[in-house]
């Protein structure tokens, strides 16, 4: 069982503030859990179930530190309200320098607020082979419990960087493709071998100071009567067009 | 103040059971009830804050029973943890009979569970001009609190049709596509001018006896490694692939 000192630091971590001092963060359920035990991301602890352990015996290390208890304590400590698998309590890579090939792409996201969003954004950049993800400070934390669960393990492949983007943006010389509501159809765009996309704030979309670092705006046509897209789907959207235009 | 009694009905109306019973619905927020006021459905009540209905006397008609009540009592009644608007309870539409024209696009549902994905999919429908929606009977409830709002509005204008999906397809004229994972690319298919996309369970895919009514099944090709794309995520992407084909 999981002593009450631990506990204590485990779900400490479903805060930010206690994350980053700790430099540490929550990765829950089979699926998850199984693709960070399979990623170059270092577990500082395992709390699982017997079954989940016996079941993955192949992925343990023997220096790893695993604590076994029930699914009900599992739902107790993490943010998932059933769990009959495992927590990993994971610690985080230190953030390296960006440098983007001419050939890549990347994605900028402008103050995305919503951690669901932000998850389900690394999942399609993961789909779209994009790597690189670079946020606003003002962007949800990459580590946030509910990120890690909507990037559906893709949060092990897909690299964010936390960075001023006006400033990064100015300075790079890749072509950069905003999301805006009055740009270019996106179906008759072209788009260069590599570049950066910029979306913007759920809400607000992108702020002044970014938008002039666009070389060009996109739009998704519309053809029926919706207000919008949601960011994460606009994000699908775009990507694929980048992708087929390839 | 909403009296006890009524205030039950309106709780009531969470559930499917009752729904079903009284053949009305709830609608919460700011947006989504102006969308319904300013649509065909018929409100049975509105329950709203003394600004909101300040603030859109216009729309209120003198037949709607309207009561007044504090932004506190909203969030008791209703599913959002917050609402300083207002809820409508809401007269269901009679299903009408599904004729769709040679030039026309339906989506078709083949058992989506989960509410947000329902509600996000007829917000992309509505994108992308398609004002049809099949759905097979273990599809999540449209009328679902959850449904409506995530449509944001999009279930004001896209009409939806619970029917035993192998049946209506195999008499259909049109051509049928289905989202599948061993399909043709989605990127150099061709499409008709009207036809039924199939969508199939987020678990399982789309059942045997509906494969089996497919014209041609179509995939999204994945560039990096992520397992999967959410179902809602794939059903925008092939929508625009159909649009921008056309």
């Amino acid at each position: 069982m999981v002593s009450k000192s631990n506990a204590k630091f485990i779900k400490s971590l479903q805060l930010k503030k206690y994350r980053k001092q700790e430099q540490c963060f929550l990765v829950e359920g089979a699926k998850s859990v199984l693709e960070v035990l399979n990623s170059d991301y270092e577990l500082k602890q395992l709390i699982a179930t017997e079954q989940f352990i016996n079941g993955h015996t192949s992925l343990l290390s023997h220096q790893l530190e695993i604590i076994e208890t029930s699914a009900k304590q599992l739902a107790s400590l993490g943010t998932l309200k059933t769990n009959d698998a495992a927590i990993a309590v994971v610690n985080m890579k230190p953030q390296r320098e960006i440098r983007l090939q001419p050939d890549e792409w990347a994605i900028a996201l402008d103050d995305i607020n919503d951690p669901g969003n932000l998850g389900t954004i690394l999942r399609i950049a993961d789909w779209y082979g994009i790597d690189t993800v670079l946020a606003s400070a003002q962007t949800a934390d990459f580590y946030n419990p509910k990120v890690i669960a909507a990037s559906k393990g893709s949060f092990c492949r897909v690299n964010i960087y936390y960075a001023d983007l006006p400033e990064f943006l100015s300075k790079s010389q890749l072509c950069i493709y905003g999301a805006a509501m009055e740009g270019g159809d996106v179906h008759n765009s072209s788009f260069e071998k590599g570049g950066i996309l910029v979306m913007g704030n759920e809400a607000n979309g992108i702020s002044a100071d970014v938008l002039r670092c666009l070389t060009k705006k996109i739009t998704i046509p519309r053809y029926g009567k919706a207000e919008s897209l949601n960011v994460a789907m606009a994000t699908a959207i775009i990507c694929d067009n980048i992708r087929r235009s390839q």
